[in-house]
Parts: C-alpha cells; structure tokens; sequence
C-alpha cells in the first residue's frame, strides 16, 4: 500500500468490497474544500489565507505549563480517569462565567461539555434530524456544519444574509416556501456574531426579529457563537440565547480563546433537550476528556485568561487592518466585508470570475484561500472567496494579497481578452472599501 | 431549576416543548444501567464492582508530567493546535507497534485516531447502520456498543458464547435465520479477547472459524480489543485482525495500557473504509486532540511502557486472585467465569434470583455490581451480574463479595421460605470454582 497518499474521500477509485455495505447517509460524506486546501496550504512557500486556525503562539507557553504541571499535581489520578458524560461541574461553572459576558445566564446543569463544539453540532444534529428534515442556515454557512448536516441527510435552506446578517423578511419566505412544500423544518442553525465565513454580525434589532420569527414558527435555535469575545472595537449585540431560553441552544468553544489542541466546547440547552444530549455524548465517546477539562479549568482558575483574550484581540485586529488595507490598496475596485471581530473577511469578486476555478492558479502563484463554494450546498459562492486573517502575520498577510491580486488580474485580463471579441462580459462590482456591499450572498 | 439533579434520561417528566421535534433514533437513547450507577457507586461508603475504571494510580505520575512538560517544550503550537483528522502520523506509527505485539501487521496510512475507541464504535456504526439493519454481537455484550447500535437504529442479534467465546454453530444459525427473515446483516461486533463483561476468550481455533463464516457470508468483522495487553498468565491468541486484513475492522485504545482521561482510541481499517472513517471522523469532532495525541506520543517514546503495562497486570492479577478465592469462599454454590486478563467475572446467580431486582438491596448492603440484562439488548442477563475487579484494592474486593453473599444468601433464604410453600423453586447452579461454566449466556 502507499503510505502518505492523500485520502481521496468518498470517491475513490479502489476497489471496495464493502462498497455495498455502507448506510445510506454515507453517500453524503465527501472530502470538503477546506480539508482539501490543508494539504497544499501546509507547504511553507504557500501564504495560506484559507485555514481557520487560531494564532495559538499568542499563548504564552507557560500559561499552559503551569496549569498542567498543577493538574498532575492536585489531581492527577482524577484527569487520568473516565470522567462525567456531562462534563465536570468546574468546567461547566467557568463555561457560565464565559456566557455571562454576552448576557447569558443560566444553570450549571444544563451545561453539556464536548469534545470542541463541532462534537455539539454534531450531537444536536443526531439528535433532531431525521432523512430528508430542513436545517435552515445563512447562506453562506460554516462549512464544517454543512459536513455534519449532509452526514445525517438533512436538507440545508439557505437564507441570505447582507451586511447585518441574516435577512428576517428572507428567512420568512423560506420558512413560508418550504411548509409550503410540506417539508419539516427542525432548527435555524445561525453564527450571528463574527460570521464564518462573512464576517458580518446580526444587529441587536434583527436578533428579537428572528427570534420572534423562530418562536412562531416553532423552529429550535442553534446559535454557534465561536467567535463572539474576539470583538476588535465595541462588543457585539448579546447572544440570542440571552434574549431567549428555551427555544436557543448556545454552542460556545474554546478553541478561539484559548487553544483548539485540547478539544473542548460545549452546549447549553434547554434541559429536557440537554439531558438527551448528555445521552448522546455518552453513546459517542462516553465523557469527554477529563485531562483537557482539567487543564482548562486550571488555566481559567490561575491565569488572567480576559487579558489573554485581549492580546488575541490586539492580534487578530492589526491582522485585520492589514488586510483590509492591502486590499484597499491593490483590489479597490473589489468589494469585501469588513469584520468587527472574528477571523474572516468575505470577498467578492467581478463576474465572471470563479474562485474554485481560479484556486489552482493562485496556488501555483503560492497563496491559497477557502472558494465560496464550501460554504453553501447549493452550489453557490463561485464569486467569492474567504480570506482567513488569523494565522498568518501582517507581513504575510500583504504578501498573499499581494499574490492574489496578480492572480486575480491576471484571471481579469484574460477574460477582458475574450470579452473584447465578444465572447465573455466583465462586471467589475462597486468598490466598497469603508463601506461593504449591502447583499453579501 | 435545580442544580445537582441527577439527569432521568429519555423518560424526562418535565414537560419538553421540543417534544415531537426530535429524530426517530433519539427514542433509542436511553440512560444505561452502568450509567445509573454510577452515581450510587461513587458514595465513599458503597464497594463499587461496577464500573469499568482502570486503577490509573498505579501509573507513576512523574512519567505523565515528564511527558507532558516535554510536549510543551517541544510542540507546544502543534499540541495547541488544529491537527489531522486522522491524527499524528507519530501516534499512528506507536498504534502499529503495539498492534505488532498481537500479530498485527499493517500500514500507519489505514490507522484513525479517534476520541477513545468508543468514537471509533460510534463512527463505524454511523457508516454501515441504516435503521434496521442487523449488528451480530456476542451474548452478552459490551454495554457501550449497545447503546452505540441502537442510537443508529440498529437490530442487535446476540449470539451465544460458552467459554471459549463465540460458539462457530450459534453464529451460522443465527445468520441462517436472520437472512431466512430477509434481514441485511452488516457485521459482527466482537470482543474476542478478555470479553466484556463475560471474562472469556475466543479460542485461536475458532477465530480461524468465526472468520471464515464471515468471509462465506460477506460480513464485516468488528473486533474491539481494549484488554488484549492485560492477560495474566500466558498471552491470549493473536488477534483476528492478525489473520484477516481485508474484512476486520480493528479497535484499539490507550484508556487501558495508560490512561482513559486523554481519550484516545485508535480504529486499524481496510484502506476503502478508513477514507470513509476520516470523514467521518473530521464530520464528527474536526480532529482528535492534538494535545493528547502528543501526549501519549512522548509517554510511548520515554517511558518503559511495556514495564508499565507488565505493572498493570501484576496489579489486576492479584485483584482477580482476590476475587476468585474471596467467591469460592463465600458463594461455592455459584458458577462464574475465570478471566485470564482483562477486568471482569462474570457470576450467574440460582434461579430465579433477579440481578436487577436484587440491585437495590445490595446497594443498601453497601456494593454494587452491574446486573446482566446491561449486557443485552433483549432484557437478557437477569440471572448474570459483571463483578469487575480493576480498580477496588484486593482487600475492598474482598469485603465487596462477603458483602454481596450477604445479599445473595438472604435473598435465597426468602426464596427458600416462599419454595417451601411451593410458590417457587430455587434451582442452584453447580458449582464450577476452577472450571467455569460451559455456558455462560
């Protein structure tokens, strides 16, 4: 056998004798865009703008050292062992103090511990979803949660988002077309804050909108918010789930805030719905790792972790401007969104270029990026692209803008080429620097 | 709302407004009787021969925080970082030495890292299971895999063990029959070795059988080896993925050899289904720990960890010696089973004492044990309980079972009190202290 060849997801070209075996929703594993691109995005010469990870050597080192040298000592055989399938009580108690810095209040019960909160999307989505159920989702969506969706055969509607986030008038024609149609619609998965990947944010305004719109029609919330302390100017609105109880279940992570290698997130549920997910923990992998819990809760207890989120903060908002200017100042005639926190910028370019199409090219000029595609199921998103500003440096960040708009000039050039016999028409759209377009979709 | 309430499982009695929303499969979760336990047993006063805790102190802490510091020293931003879905190519390499101690020979490129080899269980069954479909597995059975198969809607069919395992005959009638019923069998999920919770193993004679049955009818092998490392006298025969490549799926874990709280598993997989088992893996939590993976790397590449697991079976050894001569004291009348490894005797009771019915009066006698019918999916097992000898020291194991005969010997004198009006007959088995039972079902 080969070792080090690349998985080929689900098509691949071996035989497979238990090709035949498999379940149904099977069929809807397939490797994603994002997974595809880590492998080209780790060669050091590329200028990766696609991956979403966090810039974890922001961290001090021995902040973490510290709380693991603490946790062996003062509860080493108790991190080593099984532990709750609900997580331990100090850890879901720090998981509400978090909350409680978007208004959230509620009780330490119904606190779900997960290994990271796609576990909890995961989980919630085995939950409620049979074949063939409606997931409302913005458009575009995580495409991490479209991957969970598809695996358990939901059918994912999208609703447009523009620059204050999700569209209430759209989401009520959505929700109108599909009873129409006699589909069952079971949540409204939404990242109101610091979207992945638009980078825009819900006003407070549209958040009772939509939860009135959720309330009446009674489709369950499922507010992801991973990115919600990484504000770079004022907070952001409250979390929905702060405005509403029983019909929201908050997922919170932290990955973001502090590292993604120990993997733990977490939910907050309404209870009878929280008691079915610790079920569902339990069946999936029993408890969660007590170690990781415990060095958190260690790292939380001793170090000045609201400090720390203000360094990422600083980070992550000088990694913003340089983009943002680099932009400006080589692609003013595209348009972008501007984040107010989080890791993404979402940008659109003319017609009739395609980001997927044109990704190849860009690799070869050795910067890469995530194409719009992998953030809806529908096919969408061939004119955008998402440029992830969280990992690499200012310096690198303006080279890969830089290498991206002689890609993107180059791509221009040629189609002017065609369109100049006639063949293709150009639509370079507004420039929108300070202020981004009002549809990002 | 209440803190501290302990969770009541699918059957809440609080009115849930999300009621009629969930999917089809949730109906199948329900809280397992280990489970229930759980919180009873963790009273100090109780003697627990319940749980499946491993006796993580008898690892010297020092070896855990020499490797933890040098992770940090040394891959700090890796360990604190996203990483593979399927996990450190490092980890993969140490999970293949230590499958070459069972005969195994395979390629790090068809080894997935999972979250606790219960991930690997949950994943694989997502892949194959659609609603209905038929899972083969011992009877009894391990308690977590149950409620694995039947969150994905699986039909679970026990077949009978004596004490050499699986029995070849039992399990060509029951595919016989099952496919006479039209029924689609995906696999056979089994525990060769040290079986959880009968205690017995699968002779090399009968692997070759049950594999080649397998072969004949195209059906997938699943075999979950967490205590093949843990025998105590000579090691077991090698296992079946030993003999078989193309139609075993393998499952290890570290949860025994070192420590459960780092939750890592790994699954060894025909090439076409661990492509599938990544993205399943990736949909499912993004990544296994990095933390954790490298954790345990830099444990396996220090420490002397085959003198560690050699500790591990001094210690277990002795328990069980404990637990054997303390039942052949105190109950001769009883049958059980006599563990060459693993963490648990499986002790059948006279008819028509009920294990679950007793529960309740041992537990007010102060032990617990886990009553058989955990073990099936088709209330079987009244007449069996799982004793485990793993984590209480040889002398609470000990006040454990004079405790538990207390019970056994005042339910049977009510017994006999009722039998001698003629309301019920007592049936005591024969006594099998050195040469178990032929039958354990």
């Amino acid at each position: 056998m080969t070792t080090h060849e690349p998985t080929s997801g689900g098509s691949s070209t071996r035989f497979d004798p238990w090709y035949d075996h498999y379940a149904d929703r099977t069929a809807g594993l397939s490797a994603s865009e994002v997974r595809a691109l880590f492998a080209v995005a780790s060669r050091p010469e590329v200028v990766s703008l696609a991956g979403g990870m966090p810039y974890v050597s922001a961290l001090p080192s021995e902040l973490v050292t510290g709380a693991l040298d603490r946790v062996m000592r003062d509860h080493g055989p108790q991190a080593l062992q099984y532990g709750s399938g609900q997580g331990t009580p100090e850890l879901r108690e720090r998981a509400l103090e978090i909350m409680a810095l978007e208004g959230i209040r509620g009780s330490v019960d119904d606190v779900v511990i997960t290994t990271g909160s796609q576990q909890a999307l995961d989980l919630v989505t085995k939950l409620f979803i049979n074949p063939g159920d409606v997931i409302l989702a913005e458009a575009p969506s995580y495409v991490g949660a479209i991957g969970v969706f598809r695996s358990y055969q939901a059918e994912i509607a999208h609703v447009l988002m523009d620059d204050d986030g999700l569209i209430p008038q759209a989401l009520r024609d959505a929700i109108t077309r599909l009873k129409a149609d006699g589909k069952t619609i079971k949540f409204l998965y939404t990242i109101p804050t610091f979207h992945n990947p638009a980078g825009v944010t819900l006003s407070w305004e549209r958040r009772l909108e939509i939860l009135e719109i959720c309330r009446a029609n009674d489709i369950l919330v499922l507010e992801d918010n991973p990115y919600g302390l990484l504000y770079f100017d004022s907070p952001p609105p409250n979390a929905l789930r702060s405005i509403e109880e029983d019909g929201v279940i908050y997922l919170g992570t932290f990955s973001k805030t502090l590292a993604p290698g120990f993997r733990v997130g977490w939910a907050l549920a309404p209870h009878a719905i929280r008691e079915k997910l610790i079920l569902a923990n339990e069946s999936a992998t029993l408890c969660p790792s007590a170690f990781s819990q415990f060095a958190i809760s260690e790292y939380l207890a001793s170090a000045d972790w609201k400090g720390q989120i203000d360094t990422f903060r600083g980070v992550y908002r000088g990694r913003r401007d340089a983009m943002l200017s680099a932009l400006s100042e080589h692609l003013p005639e595209m348009s972008w969104t501007v984040p107010n926190g989080g890791f993404y910028v979402w940008l659109t370019l003319p017609s009739p270029l395609d980001s997927k199409e044109m990704l190849p090219r860009a690799v070869k000029e050795l910067v890469a990026y995530t194409p719009g595609t992998a953030f809806y199921s529908d096919g969408g998103g061939r004119q955008k692209i998402r440029l992830s500003f969280c990992y690499p440096n200012e310096e690198t960040i303006r080279t890969g803008i830089r290498r991206l708009t002689s890609v993107i000039n180059e791509e221009l050039e040629l189609l002017d080429t065609f369109s100049s016999t006639g063949q293709m028409e150009v639509v370079r759209p507004n420039a929108h620097v300070t202020s981004p377009p009002p549809n990002i979709n």
